[in-house]
Parts: C-alpha cells; structure tokens; sequence
C-alpha cells in the first residue's frame, strides 16, 4: 500500500478543490460578519503561509495564536501546520503568570493576536522570552501606539503576500502540528502536543455517525473557543468534509448566538454545558419564539450536562443532544452519548439516563475503567478511575516532569472516577480529587449536582467535600438559583427532600449554601478547589 | 502522541468488548441458517487462531480462504490477520490454471475451503506446491473420501482447540493482512496486498456519513463475495462498527436474498449491478408484494449501474441507491455518489445523473483526470484516464514486473477513461482498452451501453469497437433483451432511434447485434476481450 501520510494538507487541499463554494461566516465584532467562500480561505491561508515563511518560519517552529474564533483564526489553525510548523493554541482566559509560562515554555516566536486582546500580550510582552514578532488580527488595525516593537497588522501582510506560495509534499504525519495547554490543580499548565496524524484521524473520526456525523450539508457553529482543544476537532473536520462554518467570533451572548442559528441555518453546535443553559434561558425568555429549526444536534462537553437540560432541547425544540467526553490530552473526543438500537425501544426518561452518560467510546480508541478489583463490572454503580488509550491520546506533557504521574504502562490515567453501565457507557461520577469519601464509602459529587440541576429553581450546584471528624468527609452543597429565594431554609428543606427521592440518607449534603456563582476554570469547568477555599473561609 | 499502530485487533475487541449481544446471521446452505452474536464469534474466531497456530502460523504467512460469505469466513477474515498472517482470498470463480497460479505465487501454506467448493480444489491440487493443509468449512463435513492428504474438518479442529488464545498486541501497521488477485487483461491474474492500516482506514472510511454511513444499528448484507476485495471492507467495519451482519452464502438467488432482506430487515446491501438488476426483476414479478422497506441504501459497484435500475429502486422503493467505485488495487472504495447539499434543490432528473456516476471522491484519497493537456475541465465532458492515490491503494501487484505499467510517480494509473462533473464527481466513460477512437474521436462505450440499458426492451447492453477502413474504428452494440425480440430489425431501429436523441449521429452504433448473454468476468464485469473474440469470429 502507498506510503501516504496523514497529514492536515490532505484536509486543506481537499477543501480547496471541492469545496470552493461553500461558506465560512465569521463574525469578528459586533458590527462585522465576513462571508468568505473556502476558495477565498484557500487563497488567504496560503498568503498568511507565505507572511509566515517571509518571517523566517521553520519545520517544528512555534507560532502562538491568542484569538477568538473566527476565519483568521482558521487560517492560522491551517497555514501553520501544513507548513511544518506547530500552531500553539493560548488560552485567551488565562492569568497573566501562566500566559508568560506557557508562551516561554513552547517557545513562540511569533504571536497571533486579535486586536481586542492584544493590551493583555502587551502587559506581559517584556516577559515573553522568545516571541520577535507580534501579527495582530482585526478588521481595521491600527498598531501605531503599540508599545509592542515588532508588531504587524495581518491584513496589511496578506495584501503584500505572494500568492504563488503552495505547502510542502513532504510533510511525515508524525510531525507536531499544533499544541495547547491545559490547566493542572496546582502549578502551571501543562502542554500537550498533537501531530498531524492524531488530527487527521480524530477530525476524520467526527464525520462518523456514531460520533457527530458530520458532513458537507452541515452548518457548523462550534462555540466551544479554538483556544480550547483545537475547538474539539470541528473546525478540520469542516474543512475537510466541506461544511459550512459560522465562527461565533469575540464577547458572544446566547443571543447572538441565536441569531446566528437563525439566520445562518446552523444543524450542528458544540460547547460547555453553560452555553446550552444561557441559550435555554435565553430562548424561554425571548418574547418573539426563537426559530431552531434548522438545528438538528448539539454537542455537549467539559462538564456533566444536565438531565432538565438534556430534555429541553430534545422534546421542546426536537435537538439531539450528545453529551462527548474528552481531554485536552485526548484531542478530546473519547465518548459521545449516541443513542444504540438496543435503545429504540426505551421509554424517554431512560434513554435520558443514557443520554445523560458521557456515552460509548468511539472507534480506536480503548477505555477501561479500573479500581483495586481491576476492570469494574458493567453495573453503573462501581467506581474505578478512567483510563484512556489511542491514536490521538498524548503519551506525554511537553517537556514536563508531571508526565510520570498521567502516563503510565501505555495508558492515560484520568484522573475521572467513572462507572460503565450495563450498555457500556461510560458515566463521570467525579473527579479523583472531588470525590467525598464519607466512612470509608465513595459518594460522587457529579450525581448529586446532576439531580440537584434538575430541580426547577436550580440554575447550577457543585458539591464539594468539607473535613467531618467523625465520617472523615461530608458533601456540602452549593447551589446558583435562577432567582433569589424568598425563603431560603425552605428551598433548602425542599432540596434534601428531591434528593431523598433517590439517593441514600447517608449521600444527602449536610448543607446547602446558596451563592451567586459558582468559580470555574478558563474553560467554563466548576473550578472545586476554588469553591473549597472559599467555602472553608466561610466556615 | 500514542504510537497506537491502526490494526485490525482493535476492531475486533472493540466487537469483543462492546457488540457481544448483536448477532451474525450466516446462510451456509438452502437448508440452514446460523445463527451467532459478536460474542460467539469473537470466541470461535480466537479458536480458529490457536487451531492455526498448532499448525504453526507464523507471521507474514499466507492462509487461503476458497469461501462463500459466511460466518466461518468471517472467522478466519480476523483470526488470520490477527495473529499476523495474510488472508489470501482466492476468488473461486477463477479458470483451474489461474487458481494454481495464484495458489502457488502467493505460497499460501493452509487452504481453508468450503465443502461444496472442495472439488475445485481436490482437481488441482497436486499443483499446488505450498500447500500443506486444507481446512474444509461446512456444517455436516465427512472428507474420508477425500484425494486431499493431509485434509481437516473446521468445526472437529474448533472443538478441539485451546479456548485461551489471546491476539498478540505487537502488531506493526505496515504489516500485510490480506491479498486478493485482479484478474489482467492478458496473463495471469495480478496480487494485491493490503495492510492493517489500509484495511483499518478503509474500512472506518464506511461509517463516514459522506461514504456508506454504515453505523451500529444497520443490518448489513454484503452479496459482494468476501473472495473479492475484502467485500468491499464491509466486514472489517460491520465488526467494528458493531452493525448485524446477514452473510447470504452459496449459490442465492434472487429470491433468496430478497427473502433474506425480508425476514432479518437489512438495512443496506452491497454488490454488483447484476445484482440489483437480477433482484429488481424478481421484485416486479413476485405475485405477493415484497416488503424491502428496511432497507434506506443499496451500494452498487464494479461496473456503471443503469439509471433505469437506480430509478426503480429509488421512485418505487425508496431505496437510496449508491454508486460506488474502487478497484482491487484501491480496497476498494474511491468515491461514492452521495448527494451534496448543492443538488437538494435539483429536479430528480438531474439528480439521477448524478447518483449514476462514480460519484465524490471519498476523504484522505486522491484522484486526478488527466489527459494530453493536464487535468481535464470539470466539464462532465472532456475525457483523461484516471489516477488515484491515498493510504489504502496499492503502490505495486506482489512480486510482479506488471507493477512498472500502473503505478508511477506515486500514483495508480487506473486505466479507466473518466470526466470530472461540474460538481467534481467522476464519471468513468470507459477503460483505456475499449474506448472508441472513430475518426480521430473518442466515443464512450460505457455512454451508449448506459442509454441502452434505459430501454424498456433491454435487460444489458455492450458497446464494443470493430475495425472499419475509413474510421479507424466504429462501435457496435451487443444487447440482451427481457425477451426474445419478435421483430429484431424493427427492435434495432427502435434503439437506434432511442440513442439519436441523446448522441451525435458519429456516435451510434454501425450495427445491433442480440445475444443471449454477455461474457463477464468472475466477478461480473463485462468481458470485452471476450464479447470482442466472440464477434470478430461472427463477423
């Protein structure tokens, strides 16, 4: 068989060969929404390559993006790589200690910027160690007042760019092709590197129908950030099966986002639970009847998606929501909550339960789900921690000492407690750290703020574990109503009495706090050690 | 990134682990049908691996299988290559010398046979000089009689074989898996070896919703023979996609398996025109309406489908009905006709002229129309042979000096006569060897037999060149007709005129000649050689 590799230049050439008419609709500001053809991406992806390769670009070298999503961004995500080069992806949320880490620890020498975020890079510019040169993206740039030296306006390049430039034939698909960082609980970020066969091969897996299905008639939305995990995958996976893209751009609202369902005909989105319980808000509130028609699935991951939430979308507004389980060491996508035939069958509120999991695990890649026993039974109750292997699972952290403590034997320790239902799916109970260990008995936090998320008043809950002298560890829950309760010792009673209904007496939180809001990570996770300092100090 | 290597293994554990309860229903004669789960499957497959490993598989050997589509082929299509040996599946249509080519060329050590089929091989086989056991298939097995030596029985060495074999994990990617022989237009057939990762690649290219969106809850009927490339890789991705698989067996009919699609509701089929023709007329001649409404797409490949039949199954059956197009050389699928979205709101007309090409070129493959002047205009018109590459095409026939005439510069040399549609698809006018050249021009055969076949009066329809002193060469026409015409000169007339609606008037045929079949290939292609042969002796 031919020795072809598996490489993004296949996706690229792919899409500037039979896609040429197809859209990309990039929002880039509240004013601005760019329609460009993927001929037109064609022609400026290769313009920004030959900018890049003017300014001394190398096979392996790293080029920082700091950006939201939008069609620059995507010509980044495909002018680096298929020159040799490695995109590094930096979370636009993070503070501004981790930034200088991460941005001197891959090493960029030329950064990407948006131009509404470029005074956070130039806070931290004299700190960056190798970075020569700063390209600011935007519609209309003006760079004169930077305090930036070498500084560049993206657009005026492109104009000046050759446009005879075409990518190397050479490329091997185990060359780096992108990276990104992702958060640890202590310390700084980790990175980790993906290649161009990892890419390939986990973009491709999204055109399968026991994935997203995604294919050229799609009108993908992804809001998930192309900071975050290579947007899971979705913006080379359009590329290559052709399908429209509609980037929500900078400082979104559900509103906006509505919007653009609505006139831009979006079938496929995918982001954190937050979006989805923004736009249900947004969507009950709104006075004129929204028209989602077009929408036929979501995609849902980051965090546990809640049941109530689930059933909105699905049985008022007829969208498929898929729950997907990932990491940023795994690209992400591991599992994705499809429903089986064996399901057809099932009355709603169980294929809810399903629905709910983090869903079966997609083809090449292995899961198992371990405790002292070894493989846990298929029973949906026994807890072990997850493990994950594949082709496009990380081996490693970039030129980081912490690898020791994920990568073992071949496989990815997680860090999740799962259990696996008798179908096979895989179900987060809860963090190895977040998990409440209560007279020597294992209670999961993500059950508990699941079934509280279902109560009508409830907007979010997190449980955490505080310190009990005699049962060693207690939950403690922590709710967000959607509105300030009138009498809150009685919402409180009202609470523990629906939990009642299905948990144990010994599971109930010992308390709920009512807070404004809960902490999260950059990427929209419950950030728990947060919400536990907090709490202790409350305490 | 994890150095996971693409291999078949994790196909079959991915069966193994998650698909234990969906069933294989194998016809291995008129009188019985076997009724399996993955999980018996995955049990028996292990078995026939330690059987072979007793008669001392080694790596990189080569094992025969001489089978019809059922169950126990589906074993060694795993067992084999699992344990990382080459499943050499011998086509058993091919003439008595071609077998002993091939048998001996490929050096298979062990033969697995079915009963029926063993007369075949007890013929030939003391010029078989690798040979070393042959391993007779079937349900009811006595081989005392037998010529064969040293001669087994399947299911007496499964019964007696260790039940703890488990599949090494330390297979290669590039390791070869499988081979199959494309018969050469002159000499003996020519070999093709596939690997792990090309088997692996190809067939998870099938759940691509752009391809077959073959997925989970399908019911798969592969009539394609699993001695012909692979079935088209429909058992590498049924196993591994989890979908149910209906294996048809020796000798069906029509009528068998459309009693098949009936009782055990097949979702999707695959096979040859013939096929799909044969099954269409037993369909309008059933007294007792046929139920088919299980079935959402027939994939129909291997030579050009007549719109008249992709008509019929779509208008009165609802069937979407797929054409594909591959080769043994390509694994074979290189594009499939998939609507774009582009064509929703196109005339159904117009439509079917799409649906009856070759269709899209599938993702991570490349193809290339390419003629005197270079790549040819997407004008559906202009006509270049076509060139393919990607991971799963072969870059040489196996220990062959053949190999220097197809493969060059990187790509395979088809020799199949194409245009490129405005919407890029490819359409196949001919292969190299039967095209036309009438006065200096190109006429497509595949053109006018296509039209033909649109004629009520016409079951099949062969447009073949005959040498003429002016033209160089004219085209002639060879047509089977549903029945025997009452008037052949009126009938003639009638198609000549038919085609001067569509063609130029240098196009139609000097002559109509009709036969009662056409000579066709083992695997059911038009003989033109032959049909050529034939009529130069009539003339």
């Amino acid at each position: 068989m031919m020795d072809t590799p598996l490489v993004l230049t296949s996706f690229f050439k792919r899409a500037e060969t039979y896609f040429k008419h197809k859209p990309i609709i990039s929002r880039t500001s509240d004013t601005m929404i760019h329609r460009l053809t993927y001929a037109d991406f064609a022609v400026r992806t290769k313009k920004l390559a030959a900018v890049l390769e003017g300014f001394g670009l190398q096979r392996g070298m790293k080029i920082g993006s700091f950006a939201w999503n939008h069609h620059r961004h995507l010509e980044a995500y495909f002018a680096v790589p298929c020159s040799g080069a490695v995109l590094h992806m930096v979370n636009i949320r993070l503070a501004p200690e981790h930034l200088i880490y991460i941005i001197n620890h891959a090493k960029d020498e030329i950064l990407l910027v948006d131009d509404d975020l470029l005074p956070i890079i130039e806070e931290i510019y004299t700190e960056l160690k190798t970075v020569r040169a700063v390209i600011v993206m935007g519609d209309d740039v003006d760079v004169s007042q930077s305090t930036i030296p070498n500084i560049f306006v993206y657009e005026d390049l492109l104009k000046e760019a050759r446009t005879d430039f075409e990518f190397p034939e050479d490329l091997d698909e185990k060359m780096p092709a992108g990276m990104c960082y992702t958060s640890a609980t202590t310390g700084f970020p980790k990175g980790v590197v993906y290649t161009h066969r990892s890419l390939v091969l986990h973009a491709l897996s999204l055109g399968l129908v026991e994935t997203f299905g995604l294919q050229e008639r799609d009108i993908v939305m992804p809001v998930v950030p192309m900071f975050h995990v290579n947007a899971w995958g979705l913006p080379f996976a359009c590329v290559n099966f052709g399908a429209t893209q509609v980037l929500p751009g900078p400082h979104f609202t559900p509103k906006i986002l509505l919007d653009l369902i609505e006139s831009e005909r979006v079938t496929l989105s995918a982001g954190v639970p937050t979006i989805w319980l923004g736009m249900m808000q947004e969507l009950e509130k709104s006075e004129v009847p929204r028209d989602i028609a077009s929408l036929t699935r979501l995609v849902s991951g980051g965090s546990s998606s809640p049941k109530g939430l689930i059933k909105a979308f699905e049985q008022k507004y007829g969208v498929n929501f898929l729950v997907g389980y990932g990491m940023t060491e795994t690209s992400p996508i591991v599992s994705v909550s499809n429903y089986s035939s064996e399901m057809d069958e099932w009355d709603y509120e169980d294929k809810l339960e399903a629905r709910s999991t983090q869903g079966m695990t997609v083809s090449l890649i292995e899961t198992r789900i371990i405790n002292e026993n070894g493989e846990v039974p298929w029973d949906g109750k026994t807890m072990g921690e997850l493990m994950i292997r594949g082709p496009w699972v990380a081996d490693e952290y970039y030129e980081d000492e912490r690898t020791a403590d994920a990568f073992r034997d071949g496989w990815l320790y997680t860090g999740d407690i799962a259990v696996r239902t008798p179908q096979g799916y895989i179900k987060i109970t809860d963090r190895t750290k977040d998990l409440i260990k209560s007279g020597g008995e294992w209670i999961s936090s993500v059950d508990l703020e699941n079934a509280l998320m279902t109560h009508d008043a409830v907007f979010e809950a997190a449980v955490i574990a505080v310190p009990h002298p005699k049962w060693q560890e207690r939950p403690l829950a922590c709710v967000v109503t959607h509105e300030k309760p009138a009498d809150e010792a009685a919402l409180k009673a009202q609470l523990l009495a629906y939990l009642e209904q299905d948990f144990a007496k010994w599971w109930l939180p010992d308390d709920v706090l009512f807070l404004d809001e809960i902490p999260k990570t950059s990427v929209g996770k419950f950030l728990k050690a947060k919400l536990r300092d907090e709490i202790n100090e409350y305490i």
